[in-house]
């Protein structure tokens, strides 16, 4: 019936069926093989998914396949990449690993592929080596300002910081002609890097492993930006695309880049520069006379990574929803990881599995449809850029933005077992709050998984006082395109470390060929309890948003957002601005005005709520609920960041957190002259703004109202 | 109830209600005085709106004003234009007029603005004069390939063939110091051009008048492009805004150009540059030695016009929805005239006035309201580049992008007393029809507006047969902001000529000082039973789409333009296409899709029909047929045609009637080689139709699949 609302008892037949023995039997089946994007074993986790999701009994209405021709970047198996240490003569006196160590027989097989730098272009710049810390624009001035020369050099950098492109973006600047990438011990083991204290002997990262990644600066297909990358769509000549690394580049161990940074000559580098490998840092340029090498030896880096068009796959799956199909509620994570993946991607896709299983057992049932659509999707090649979810959401652009009422994330379902981390924009705050509070925390049966959280991450909020920090959605993983292009309230759900007992970047064996089901069985969640709490969030939050006849989307939560964007901007730029002649007072006027529709459209709701509601209000209200967050967007306001539209959530430079296009203009035009074209775009960005905030009020007044 | 639906009876009350006699009233007072925008004149209209719209007896729910800041051009009342012919010591030997002939004792007086070309920038170029025809490239050439030197001349051109703005671009390139624009009688009055043959005693267009308007290239307020001009909107320095003419213009009467065009000296123009004028024209450079001026004279064009930023006001009122308030049916038209303003724009402001009070009458009496909100809107500017509809649509994009069904346009609403003349996106032909079909033909009481319309203008359908032809939107009035820039279904109507008896571009004293009160009430509209019949027509389309149960809009009608403009590309485009290894074969599948997809909604709505539908089943379709029209849309697709993101109905130069991007993109690659940046061009205008065409069928496929 129209008026079909949440039902708490389906909500607690699903809370209990989500089982974590068959989300572990899941992630031994989704990690037994590596299963890099677009490979055999990739299309047979295709193939796992569409049964799953076919099954008579506990699948759902309908699932496909969406197919797309996409530009992947692989090494060469004929020529592998290869670092090393040659001297004057060619002779080479040291190489670092082409594979990491076979510590439990299965880092080694046809199907690893090698560490490499994704999208990295070939080439075998060889020179003096130089240390530059992670490879910022910082770090590289600080080399220059030191009197080091570093045209033809190889930068050795490390992972954190920066992205990874970005190193190689930030070298290029500086004439070096080839970039290395390792994972420093202390960013990443809590400062141990003996073998004995990894994996298998601990969850850290052993000596030999090796981050893999995309050094891609956009995300999406390189050759379709905006468009689908259907087989027939125009693609740019890579010729002619933008995005990729200036120069080669290359990740490394920490055992290889010890031999490396070990042996440099130099000034020490600066305090916050040094690490964990055992040795002082120095800068370089070249190696020390009384080390493993001679003084003129010089490092050559051999990249022959191939650009690809090849398939990558979606997989989608549909439940139809039984009062309002044309609503959707969107979950999906990716299925293509680097190696066997278990923690990157399988851990989420494990949970997804499951609770696709405990929904579409009820749904075969006839115990439940929901009251909208939830669409499930499994996103092919998220390793080389967000590419199956963005080319989804380029393909299906107006109808996911008209219809969408949230779009749920879960990745790496379980970093760590400690607590519950949520992204999301604020107002889908208050049902993960909800959900939090229903269930209990694993390891911990008397609390809830929210006052668990607010022990690990808290915040003080103006409106409702001490509560568990919601984080915001950057471009980490599929979540990105939906929030950032097509402006739908996002989320992202993990659990995760207590940062007070390690200071690791990520888990260890992110992006290694140690990221097995073995890892997460000893190490990561041993017993799934974290894995089946996340299911049981992921599960309820869905629900929720499914089922509720009012969508529970809480759009004043906005509000203490914008208004501490503003207070930022007062009190970081104000006086800047000032001496500009530019005033804030129009967005005040425009948060005020927020504020006001979003408390009164609160009541009511909560008048509503009190009767029997029309169905047409009730959609009508919902409607204002959905649609806020694309009133945010403005496809014009940064044209340079592809797909950037979010007026509140495009990448910001800068420490002050406030409006990103006002505070990436203030810093362009800090030191130019009054009048300078930098300045107008400060103003422009402003009205960019007030703009979005005036149409996100006009959104939420009374809707006969202009 | 939420089943509300088109009541028959109110639809003929309404039909009943509108009154020739008071919409000639209306006019009488509108066209009382020169209302120029945001003049004193402007003002009080604003208030007149305001007035009629807050009546207690025919008002609406609530009328307000909107009002912005933009930029307007003016003559300079200090120092006139002037366009003289002068000898070598600078003696003046000819003036042409600064005003029109006082004929009706309205042609002179403070609030006559002279004759002047809006935004040609101030500069008094002196040279001798050439005939350039109608100012278009092609026209250039010609007198470029005839050896005539261009540089330094004065250009007269006639009115015609390009934009205003087009003919001071064109010339510009060919270093052409200043351009002057007349109106031909061959254009204008089929030849008539003696006074005793024009108006007060025919409605031709009198020797001394002369047609004003905007030469601006894009429509809206050149300093704020896709924001709204509040008065804190960042705007453009005027010296980096574009669009403006390059050179000064000013536009002269054809008693005036006679003296000029008659003495030229030079090669004769060709056959199809002559007019009316009762002399041979002739090429120039410079007037013949036995003519009235000496070989060497010149001719000086002197432009004062300055850029002033005035405040004008959008007047929008609104008639609340019962049932789904959220659904906006918009009707408007602009205010703003050029002098008195009688046929353009009050003729339609007078047919809007009559049609709010005929609904407001029921609405107050409490007999009648609309099922969706229905929003009336009285635009400013709009003689200056369609500034305060532009303005409206920046201001609420998301909500009017999100919410409105269609938009209603009546500028000029009888330009002679005819026939019914309608253009507008395809979904709109149906309800058009329909209304056509009910209302009796002004003057041919036995037939009706659709068989008398039929008979004067027709094509034949594919699909209905011998069916009146509905013309295309360009960007001719306020409409084009919501087709191009919002994606909004779309509609101008007005009574019109009879073709086979008049040539005339336009009605003869369009923009003139002759287009007043007396001219329309001896000459456009004798009785205004064309007025009325126009009023009719709109009141009945507006009750359709307001109060429907179904939208009455007929999105398969889309079906037939792609299948038209596929075949004119496989047609004339396709062999080309082909040399190129670009194939059409994934448009062929995309507009079979929308085809089957538009076919199989036809029936499910039917199907719906039959019984009785679930308000929340109805709303969905509804949102369905709704968004189609916002499916065709890419903000990206014409980076250089601002606000044009319609994918199907930007402009479109060259003659093949196919989808514009793709049409434009092959004229700009026809002579490039293979392989050129223009071809991959053309590649990616096809992807970008191709998606749009494939988003519009996903749009129209039952909501719950992809
Ligand atoms: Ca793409
Ligand atoms: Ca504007
Ligand atoms: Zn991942
Ligand atoms: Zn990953
Ligand atoms: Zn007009
Ligand atoms: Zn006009």
């Amino acid at each position: 019936s129209a008026s079909q609302d949440l039902d708490l008892g389906i909500l607690e037949t699903v809370m209990g069926q989500l089982d974590a023995s068959r989300i572990r039997e899941n992630l031994r089946e989704l990690s037994r093989e590596p299963h890099l994007s677009s490979t055999p074993r990739d299309e047979e986790l295709v193939q796992l998914l569409l049964q799953r999701w076919r099954d008579a009994e506990s699948g759902l209405d309908s699932a496909e396949t969406f197919e797309y021709e996409v530009l992947l970047s692989l090494p060469s198996q004929e020529q592998p990449n290869s670092v090393t240490v040659v001297d004057p003569t060619g002779n080479i006196l040291f190489s670092c690993r082409r594979s990491e160590e076979n510590v439990t027989g299965e880092q080694e097989g046809p199907d690893v592929v090698p560490p490499y730098a994704a999208y990295a272009p070939p080439g075998t710049p060889q020179g003096l080596l130089v240390y530059a810390n992670q490879g910022s624009e910082e770090d590289f001035k600080e080399l220059q300002n030191r009197g080091i020369r570093l045209e033809g050099t190889i930068a050795l950098t490390r992972y954190g910081g920066v992205g990874r492109g970005a190193k190689a973006v930030n070298a290029a600047k500086h004439g070096v002609a080839g970039v290395l990438v390792y994972t420093d011990p202390s960013d990443i083991n809590d400062g141990q890097s003996s073998p004995s204290q990894t994996f298998p002997y601990s969850w850290g990262l052993p000596p030999s492993g090796v981050e893999r990644g995309s050094y891609l600066e956009y995300f999406g297909d390189p050759l379709t930006p905006y468009l689908p990358a259907n087989p027939s769509s125009f693609r740019l000549d890579p010729a002619n695309a933008s995005g990729f690394p200036p120069i080669p580049a290359q990740p490394i161990g920490f055992e290889d880049a010890k031999v490396l940074l070990c042996n440099l000559q130099g000034a020490s580098a600066p305090e916050t520069w040094q690490g964990a490998l055992g040795c002082e840092y120095r800068l370089g340029p070249g190696f020390r006379s009384d080390g493993n090498f001679s003084a003129d030896s010089q490092v050559n880096v051999s990249v022959h990574n191939r650009l690809e068009l090849r398939n990558s796959s979606n997989v989608l799956g549909i439940i139809r929803g039984a009062v309002e199909p044309d609503r959707y509620v969107l979950y999906g994570n990716h299925r293509d990881s680097w190696v066997h993946g278990a923690v990157d991607p399988s851990s989420g896709t494990a949970v997804l599995l499951e609770v696709t299983r405990a929904l579409g057992t009820l749904l075969k049932k006839g115990t439940w449809r929901p009251r909208r659509s939830v669409i499930f999707g499994s996103w092919g090649a998220e390793e080389f850029g967000l590419i199956g979810s963005t080319e989804f959401t380029e393909e299906f652009f107006s109808k996911l933005q008209e219809r969408t009422v949230a779009y749920i994330n879960v990745d790496i379902s379980v970093f760590a077992n400690v607590s519950l981390r949520a992204q999301g924009t604020p107002p889908i705050q208050s049902v993960v709050f909800t959900a939090a509070k229903q269930i209990p925390a694993p390891g911990r049966s008397s609390l809830s998984i929210y006052d668990n959280w607010i022990q690990y991450s808290n915040r003080s909020s103006p409106v409702y006082g001490l509560v568990p920090s919601l984080g915001t959605l950057g471009a980490g993983s599929d979540y990105a395109p939906f929030i950032h292009f097509l402006g739908i309230s996002s989320m992202d759900l993990a659990y995760t470390y207590d940062r007070s007992k390690t200071s690791a970047r990520i888990y260890p064996t992110y992006h290694t060929a140690f990221d097995t089901f073995g890892y997460v069985d000893n190490f990561v969640d041993p017993g799934f309890s974290s894995h089946q709490a996340v299911s049981r969030v992921v599960g309820n939050v869905l629900l929720r948003l499914s089922d509720s006849l009012f969508l529970p989307l809480n759009v004043s939560d906005y509000s203490e957002t914008l208004r501490s964007f503003l207070q930022a901007a007062q009190q970081d730029l104000g006086a800047l601005l000032e001496q500009h002649s530019i005033s804030l007072g129009p967005l005040v006027a425009a948060v005020d005005k927020f504020e006001g529709a979003a408390a009164a459209l609160d009541e009511r709701i909560s008048e509503l709520q009190k009767g029997t509601p029309d169905p047409l209000q009730v959609r009508m209200l919902n409607d204002q609920l959905m649609l806020l967050e694309r009133s945010f967007l403005n496809s014009r306001a940064f044209p340079e960041e592809r797909y950037y539209s979010h007026v509140l959530w495009a990448p910001r430079t800068g420490s002050v957190a406030t409006f990103p296009g006002l505070a990436n203009a203030c810093s362009a035009a800090m030191n130019t002259a009054p009048g300078s074209a930098a300045w107008a775009e400060v103003q422009r960005q402003l009205s960019i703004v007030v703009a979005a905030v005036e149409a996100a009020a006009a959104t939420l007044r009374p809707v006969a109202d202009l």
